[in-house]
């Protein structure tokens, strides 16, 4: 079966007619035309839904104002249900959490930083970039919500691995000229030699060489198929004017030498289906998002500040306890309650939906991540390094550096110093911000020298587990049966929506995804109960 | 050498002490910081330059408010030189031109298109990229024109090869899946056999198939290394929530249909040194860098409209004679002149720079191009495809289909429907424009189904060779040896300056190097002189 799918279209039309074989084109969405992967289905619940059946729209309190909460609130209100969203935390968005100059951060252990970046600096703690064929870009569409591309991948970036005998970092751009060369120079050499003759064609075997040629930039047959560097590597001096053509970047290591840096072992990344680039952000910070879903579902809807306590499900309806801000003990009661919380911070609040629902919630294993944003005084990675935007990866404990994808050009900057989760994110976790902020330095400073020290302004770090109401960066699941099933389903009239619901955990999406399912099972049961 | 460099470094230590080594590990970047590739020294004229030789700014005549005689003027001004720019069309920027609604596009054959794009909408009829090392960023940053990032390639667009059998478009991500499944299973079928024992070490190979494993996302040795697809190469249904993981895009092509495709031949674009994301672009346009020019210069110094007639040097200064835009025959004189217009268009100006030059200015030969720009009522290709940006690669005559690379969410767009130079530009340059739109429409059809016709709001193409003034869209050159160097050195008091006398033709950076050192050379002449 080839691109053209030719064979199975032949097979449709020769047992279905054209009418069939058309149809078959178009649900395949191979012609006329080429269409994106079909998300779950969703109808929004509308306001007209209710006419038929002469139900009315219900009360619902909506546990959490994470990016799930939001999206529950946000389409069920647009269908005239009367939700009310309970926030433990001073501001929406849960981990969608962008700090500007001026905003805390305030840990479980009890220290506070003050953000002091410059204006126009923001640093998004939590969620960071968006596919584009995730909900995500729907929801940014609906909502007015600008975007701009994310730079997830950069050819000017580095790879440095100082474990692997790196002492200096490579470009992007170098190892993939590196690698792809050898790489071709070992395929093409085994596959003339008669050695996959087994799996090639004669044909396949030209069709392979001359791909391997252009794709590794190699020698002719005659030449041994040799890799011997070239302009893709980059250079030492730039091509210019009259007789500058530029002075290739050497020396090209050796074969031995590339593959034992590991500098290939990068290279999945950018190939995953949810990083590829290109990959995309709201502009001006990721709480864009939340802030229009607050919006557009009424900031009067929401309570702030407001800690659930309780959750008791009754015959007809739903009682949730909450500490407002005030300190106060308050009570709400709806039809219905969506509890889109973390599963561990369920697992802690007082409820009456049983032991079955109780161990579920202590089912799944949080997970660390920290990230640091560091403010600096110029934007020495666009001046002195010609790196605009991107991520550097290392096997340093930073994991990545991250250079901006806004304010390109711009005197300020601010760097992600680290993103890291499990070990790494625990060891930096332990220390208080200052000390954080130093090991990084000192890390970075491997890549980029004494600047990245004396550069700095300043700097904010965010270690998830340690922030009060969210206590982690994301969920894993030990498997998909069990206990993930049943939180799929109501308990009693106690739904649940979160990221940590689907198949997309850690991306927004999928807490889109899970509300937008939640949302569609709520209504389908208010409208036939 | 590996990518430590350690050893030339430690022979450079133990030969020169430690004091070398840390110098030569500065010069080399690699310690303590990584650094850009060197571009060409540039020392930009001064004002005090004039203070210790008792001499003063000169007089200059810029022939060509192009990008080349733009900055020659703009870095001669900031010395306190007195330049006039001459350009013979009613804009300045040259091939740099961003059109707009209202904007009218004439050619040579006297026909004319008034654009009737929308507000916001612009089409970057000709330069619509910069790479990050290129001087045309530092250019951007001085000037304080906003950059934003320039959609070079998305693993969503797609590749269509026609000619190949492929009646449909696979997306990049998935032609790479593919490709490199298929490369990672044969290389390492080749190398677990000991074909390439004369090649690799028991540790190589060990690192190799490591790499592979990764890399194609293949299976183990007792599965035979065998590639059977995965998420890399899409959904047909997208992961979702619940009991949605995803459904794979099916069926995955065999070894002999994806070389036979041909899409692997598509991927040594964006390993390029010139091409390799990230790319940007100017917010709004790229002619916001000619205008930015514009602007510092002083319009007042630039008279638009003004044909060049006749180029005469003379034994101290130059005189140079044009059409203004009443029709007139006006003589303007200077110290010294910048011919910073086309070749070919110089070739055809009365000069008495003599003979040889005249042979060297005839000497390059002259490319075509052409691109249309097609706003669409909406972003189908958002919406339908979720493709927000890059590029569509096929063997089509339209080269490429670029999606834009600004207004991401919005209503309306402009696409570029084709991109090509040489037979392809010349077949379309010899259409009128309806006849061209109806061709891209015809052809794009096959890649986006009928929305590509019926969604289509206006267009407008521009076939290079066609426009006055300019008629080409770069020049290549028979050698670097005899006319190019002739005129990268001035013919008596006439310099010459534009991307067509540096290593980067067809670029903008070209133009800056080069009148970066027509710049340097007119300057030292003047101080010595």
């Amino acid at each position: 079966m080839s691109y053209s799918r030719r064979g199975f279209l032949t097979t449709v039309g020769a047992t279905g007619g054209a009418g069939a074989l058309f149809a078959t084109m178009g649900a395949l969405g191979l012609a006329p035309t080429a269409e994106a992967a079909a998300r779950t289905p969703f109808e929004p619940p509308r306001p007209s839904d209710f006419k038929l059946t002469g139900r009315g729209a219900k009360k619902v309190v909506v546990l959490g104002a994470g990016i799930a909460g939001l999206a529950t609130a946000y389409e069920l209100g647009k269908a005239g249900y009367d939700c009310t969203v309970l926030e433990a935390l001073d501001r929406v968005g849960g981990r969608n959490w962008t700090i500007r100059g001026g905003d805390r951060v305030t840990e479980l252990d009890g220290s506070t930083q003050v953000a002091r970046f410059s204006d126009g600096i923001y640093f998004n703690a939590g969620p960071a970039r968006l596919a584009q064929w995730m909900v995500t870009m729907d929801y940014a569409r609906e909502l007015g919500v600008e975007l701009e591309v994310f730079t997830n991948s950069n050819a000017q970036a580095y790879i440095f691995n100082e474990r692997a005998g790196m002492t200096a970092p490579v470009r992007w751009r170098t190892a993939k000229a590196d690698v792809y060369g050898y790489v071709s120079e070992l395929l093409a050499t085994a596959a003339d030699g008669g050695a996959l003759d087994g799996k090639l064609t004669a044909q396949d075997k030209e069709r392979l060489l001359s791909f391997l040629g252009g794709f590794g930039a190699i020698g002719n047959k005659a030449s041994g198929f040799a890799y011997t560097g070239g302009e893709r590597r980059g250079h030492a001096v730039d091509p210019g004017a009259g007789e500058q053509p530029g002075t290739p970047l050497l020396p090209v290591p050796s074969l031995s030498d590339v593959f034992a840096s590991g500098v290939g072992q990068r290279f999945s990344f950018e190939l995953g289906y949810d990083q590829a680039m290109l990959m995309f952000q709201p502009v001006g910070g990721m709480d864009a998002i939340p802030k229009a879903f607050a919006h557009a579902i009424g900031k009067h809807r929401i309570s702030l500040r407001s800690k659930v306590t309780k959750i008791t499900d009754l015959p007809h309806g739903v009682e949730v306890e909450y500490q407002d801000k005030t300190g106060r003990t308050r009570k709400i009661t709806a039809d219905f309650c969506v509890a889109a919380m973390p599963p561990h911070i369920l697992a802690r609040t007082p409820h009456n939906l049983g032991p079955d629902v109780q161990a579920a919630l202590a089912t799944p294993t949080v997970t660390s991540s920290g990230k640091i944003g560091l403010e600096y005084k110029r934007r020495w990675w666009e001046t002195d390094e010609d790196i605009y935007g991107g991520i550097t990866n290392t096997d340093l404990d930073l994991s990545v550096v991250w250079y901006p994808s806004y304010g390109y050009g711009g005197r300020r900057g601010l760097v992600v110093g680290y993103y890291h989760n499990g070990a790494n994110a625990d060891s930096y976790a332990a220390l208080p911000h200052p000390e954080r902020e130093k090991r990084a330095i000192t890390q970075g400073m491997k890549i980029h020298g004494a600047k990245y020290r004396d550069e700095l302004a300043t700097s904010v770090s965010v270690a998830w587990k340690l922030q009060p109401h969210i206590e982690g960066a994301w969920v894993g699941w030990p498997s998909r049966t069990g206990a993930y099933q049943l939180l799929n389903k109501p308990a009693g009239r106690v739904h649940f929506a979160g990221d940590w619901l689907s198949y997309m955990i850690a991306w927004q999406a999928g807490a889109l995804e899970s509300a937008r399912k939640t949302v569609t099972e709520l209504h389908q049961r208010v409208l036939t109960d």
